[in-house]
C-alpha cells in the first residue's frame, strides 16, 4: 500500500464514479472528453497553491483540498459561469496515504456540493504544490467581465472582507483574537465559500465583476482599469466581521484597514451595477450572504478614492498582495 | 524591472496578441472564454513538470517552455484531437527576467507552430514547477481511446524509442556517446516533437492509441488493460536510433533494452489498427516520422509478451517509469 504507485494512487484516490452525462471520458486515458452544452461558451481558469506561500507546512489537508477547488470556483462565480469539470495536478514530497485521504475528502466534498466532476490530472513527486484547472459553462455572450462598469454605477461587495488576513495575522502572532473570533476567522481562511450561485444570479444585472482574492483595493482597480472608469468607496460601508470591526476601532486601526482593504484571500464578489438595478441586487442579498453597497463608479479614469469614516480621502490606499512584489 | 510584479509579469511575458477568433476573452480577467466548434467535443489534459524530477536544475528554459507544451500536445495527439488553447501555471523561486524571456520563447515557438493560444494562467513564487493545461477539439465520437484494440490488430509505433533516456543516462555519466549521437539524443530529451498531425490523421484508422511517455511496455499495457486484450511485440521490430542500436548490440544490452522498452519521455504514438488498414497506415509514414509495425494484438487478456531477436519471450519485461514507485 505504501508502494501503490502513481496509477494505483490515481485509481484509489481520484477516480470517482461520475454522474455527469456530459463527460464522455473521464480519468484513465491520455485526456478527458466532455460535451459543452449547445449555446454555451466554455470558461477556463487555473490556480496553483504552493506550500509556505499559500498554505503553511502542516496545513490541514482537508482544508487544502477544499481551498484549491474553492479559489477556482470563485473564478467561475466571478464570470457568472456554472462550474462543471476540474483537472488536478499535484506534487507531493512522498506518498502519504492519510494525507491523500484527507485532501480528497476536502476536494470531493466541495466538488459534489457544486456538481463538479474531476475528469483528469497528473501526480508527481516534488515540493508540495497543487494546481487545479476549472472548466465551466456560460450562455454565449452572458459572462460578466471586468470591463463594463459605467460612471454612476453602484459598487457592491458580497459577505465580509478581511477575516482571512485577520486569521493569518493571529496565527502568526501579529495580533490576538479570542477563541470565538479566531475560530470564525480561521474558517474564512481555511474553508472559503465561493459565491457560485450568486455569481450566476448576477448575469444580466452586474455590469462588471471579479472575485476579491488579492484584496479589495487592488482587485477593484482591475475593474477600473478594464472599464476605463474610477470609483469612490467609503470605508464605513465596507462590510467586516465584528472582530475586525473591533480592531478597526482600536489601536490596531492601520493594520486592520490593510486587512479590510488589501488583505486578500476573501473570495467574495465585487461588482458594479446600475442604480436602476438596485432592488434586484438587494433581492439577492440574504442571511447567508449579505450584499453591501460600498461606493460609486466615477468618470475619473482609473482613479480609486477611498473615503475614511469622516469622509476624508485616504492619502494612500493599501495595495493588493502581489506574489512577485 | 526587477520588481515588475505579478500583473506586469503576466502582461509582459505571457499576454500575446491572439489570432484565434474562437477566443472570446483571453488573459486578464478571472477566467478565459472560448467557443468550442459545433459538432466537436472538448478534450482536456494537464501535465506538471518539477525541477530535479522532470528536468535538471539549470536546464535550458527555452527547452522547458517547449517541453511543458510538447508533452501536453502529445496527449492531444494521442486522442486524435486538435489542440487549441492552453493555460499555464508556474512557480518560480524568484523573478528572473532572462529566464522568463527564454522560457516564453520556447513556449510560444511551439504554440505558434501548432496554432495554440495561451489564454490564461497563474504565477507564484515557489520551488520551480510548471503546470500546463491543454484544451483541444475532436469531432464528436471520433476521439481515439485506449480501449478499442481487437485481437488480430496490428501494433504500431511512430518514430524511434529510447533516445531520451539514452541522453539522460549519458548526461548522468551512466553511458558514453560520441558528440553526434549525444546531440541527436539530447534533442529527443529536450525538444520532443509531439505527433499532432499524425494523431489526427489516424482518426477512423487506429482502433486504440496513446502516447509513449512512461515507456513502451507500460504504456502499451494501458491499451491492453483498457481493451481487455493482450499483445505480442518483437524487440527486433521496435524502432531505435543507430546509437541505441549499437548499445543494444554491445555490452550495455540489458540497460539499452530498458531504455528502448521502458525508458519513457519518447512522446511517440503507439496505436493498434486492423490489418485491413495497413496500407492506409503505411501511407502516413514518411521520411520525418516513420511508422513501425512492432507486433500483434492477442486475445490473451492483458498479457504482454515481448519476443527477443531469436523469438524467445523475455522472462521479464522492463516496466514503465512510475513517479511514486
Amino acid at each position: 500500500m505504501a508502494q501503490l504507485g502513481e496509477f494505483g494512487l490515481i485509481e484509489r484516490f481520484f477516480d470517482r464514479p461520475l454522474r455527469d452525462r456530459n463527460v464522455a471520458l473521464g480519468i484513465g486515458d491520455d485526456a478527458a472528453i466532455v460535451q459543452v452544452a449547445p449555446g454555451c461558451e466554455l470558461v477556463l481558469a487555473v490556480d496553483m497553491m504552493v506550500e509556505s506561500r499559500h498554505f503553511l507546512p502542516g496545513a490541514d489537508p482537508r482544508s487544502l483540498g477544499h481551498k484549491i477547488l474553492a479559489v477556482n470556483l470563485s473564478d467561475m462565480a466571478a464570470m457568472g459561469a456554472r462550474p462543471r469539470w476540474a483537472l488536478l495536478a499535484g506534487a507531493l514530497p512522498a506518498f502519504d496515504e492519510s494525507w491523500l485521504d484527507e485532501f480528497t475528502q476536502g476536494l470531493f466534498g466541495l466538488a459534489e456540493a457544486h456538481g463538479v466532476a474531476l475528469i483528469g490530472g497528473d501526480t508527481t513527486r516534488g515540493p508540495r504544490n497543487v494546481c487545479l484547472t476549472i472548466a465551466g459553462e456560460v450562455p454565449a455572450g452572458e459572462a460578466i467581465r471586468r470591463a463594463g462598469a459605467k460612471p454612476g454605477d453602484d459598487v457592491w461587495v458580497s459577505g465580509t472582507l478581511g477575516d482571512a488576513m485577520l486569521a493569518l495575522a493571529a496565527l502568526q502572532g501579529r495580533t490576538v483574537l479570542d477563541d470565538a473570533a479566531m475560530s470564525s476567522a480561521r474558517r474564512r481562511l481555511d474553508w472559503p465559500a465561493p459565491r457560485v450561485a450568486l455569481g450566476q444570479s448576477l448575469r444580466g444585472i452586474a455590469s462588471a465583476m471579479l472575485d476579491v482574492s488579492d484584496g479589495l483595493s487592488g482587485d477593484l482597480a482591475h475593474i477600473l482599469d478594464a472599464s476605463g472608469v474610477g470609483a469612490i468607496v467609503e470605508v464605513a460601508k465596507v462590510p467586516r466581521s465584528a472582530a475586525l470591526n473591533a480592531k478597526l476601532a482600536g489601536a490596531e486601526r492601520d493594520v486592520a484597514l490593510e486587512w479590510l482593504l488589501a488583505g486578500g484571500d476573501d473570495y467574495e464578489l465585487c461588482f458594479t451595477a446600475p442604480p436602476a438595478r438596485r432592488d434586484e441586487v438587494i433581492a439577492l442579498s440574504n442571511a447567508e450572504i449579505g450584499l453591501s453597497l460600498i461606493g460609486t463608479v466615477t468618470s475619473d479614469a482609473k482613479q480609486l478614492v477611498v473615503l475614511d469614516e469622516s469622509g476624508t480621502p485616504l492619502p494612500s490606499v493599501p495595495r493588493a498582495f502581489d506574489h512577485f512584489a
